[in-house]
């Protein structure tokens, strides 16, 4: 393995760019799900295609974090980033995954305030990859998170009344408990969302 | 914006003792939910208005943190000590909201289990107020996170009486997935409250 | 109480393996409950007995940081390990007491994928007992925390399995709703098998 001495700037922003536009592939899956008559299945195996592309980024990063004397800034900072969006693609991934599985594709339609969640967490990816390339010039990133933030309280907001929904009687208790497990996995992708933020302003407060 | 160089001790004691003041009016509002006949939908609202007081102190000790030199310990503390506080009242609130949004007050009464643990979080809140004052002189302070420790351990005994309660077939299966929601937020704000005293006895440790 | 000046290494390596050992007690504990016919009430009773162990294990694990003037590897990182030690085994106790509360025991028989979970369990205790007397020479750690994450990796999978299997029809949903809480904590001792990888990954790392 090589070692470079100088800071490979470029590198990191790549990957972080690659990591994020992942992610709007992967929502972009999630919306397909709202069509009704949707494939799950393959929505469902194209989304494990997608998280396995953001593993292999996540494993680039982490080798080139190893094999770089001076990192553009906190080598910890860059793990924990790379970290946070490779979690982000694990919840999203769950959500194709639960609703294969547990048969979820038998019901006519989702309920519409878990495509309201969905829309949400789209919004996050877009913001997120528009975002992440300003990280080498730590500008203009403000906006950034205070938008992530905000995203993130309209998606408690869609949670809540997504399980007000799934507890109205109009379905079956065990429908009700699968429902509720992808409305998780959604719920914690918006949280997600707001850790890669949380942790992309820890690093411009440091660097300003 | 005017930035102070001496530490301003006593500004930050004052946030946090706000703070603190403002969990028990939320723990004494979720007690007035074990009345019978209460008016869930009126404590709802007045637990939104003592969440959103709590929002303005934890906003107001972030710009004073920002806008100080030297503070009285790590920045980094402060900042936490305040998330934390305001997480318990996050909690506090989504009870109430929880309770009227699943219309669980049409129910004659809630498991006496669930009052045992509103109990417990109105100990907790009160005591937090008390020690609170007592980080200024950095005296004292053991005494508070051993009992709030035993509270949490108490809390968690608790819960699990509750949930026994809830799953012991009194209840239809929707009923009981709602009153689970409402479970785990009281027992979040137990843990929530034990978090404040870890930071607590961080602070203390690094100063003795 | 005697303040020792140098590196009392062996104690602190010594906590280390007790309480890793009593973790492969606890699993060999909830093993026992796959026999058909198992006394749960008995097995819930050990594994208390055994959590108390470890509680007792941590306690003298802690007094001796606190009394050691200079510990072989960062203080912090020593009292993260035995606390991360201590959670697996409060997820392993909970898992008994569960069963036993909720009065699962006059199931015929638990599903068979929790018994794959437990599996999984006992092959990261033993995993974890015989690789953390390897701290002390910091030597041949990797194949440890590679091995634990496979293994987590591999629970993951199984606890989705397991949810499945719950979801399927074949219990009524109160029996779900209680079986889904010992799976939680069956999936919580999984991840903090892998939290206890992570840190001695950690420390590995720093001390290389």
């Amino acid at each position: 393995m090589r070692f470079s001495l100088r800071p490979q700037d470029s590198v990191f922003y790549e990957y972080f760019t690659k990591a994020a536009e992942n992610l709007v592939r992967g929502t972009e899956l999630l919306i397909e799900l709202s069509v009704p008559n949707a494939d799950v299945q393959s929505v469902s195996e194209r989304l494990v295609e997608v998280e396995h592309d953001s593993d292999a980024i996540t494993h680039e990063l982490y080798n080139r974090i190893n094999s770089t004397f001076i990192t553009p800034f906190d080598r910890e900072d860059i793990y924990r980033l790379g970290s946070q969006l490779d979690d982000v693609m694990d919840h999203l991934e769950a959500v194709g995954s639960l609703l294969y599985l547990y048969g979820l594709t038998s019901l006519p339609s989702l309920p519409r305030e878990m495509h309201d969640l969905v829309a949400i967490l789209d919004q996050q990816a877009r913001l997120t990859a528009e975002s992440l390339p300003r990280l080498k010039a730590m500008k203009d990133l403000k906006e950034y998170w205070v938008e992530c933030n905000r995203l993130e309280n309209e998606g408690d907001r869609a949670y809540r009344m997504l399980l007000v929904r799934l507890f109205s009687g109009e379905y079956d208790a065990l429908t009700v408990m699968k429902m509720k497990e992808v409305a998780d996995e959604l719920e914690a992708a918006c949280d997600a969302f707001e850790h890669v933020s949380n942790t992309v302003e820890t690093i411009a407060v440091k660097e300003s």
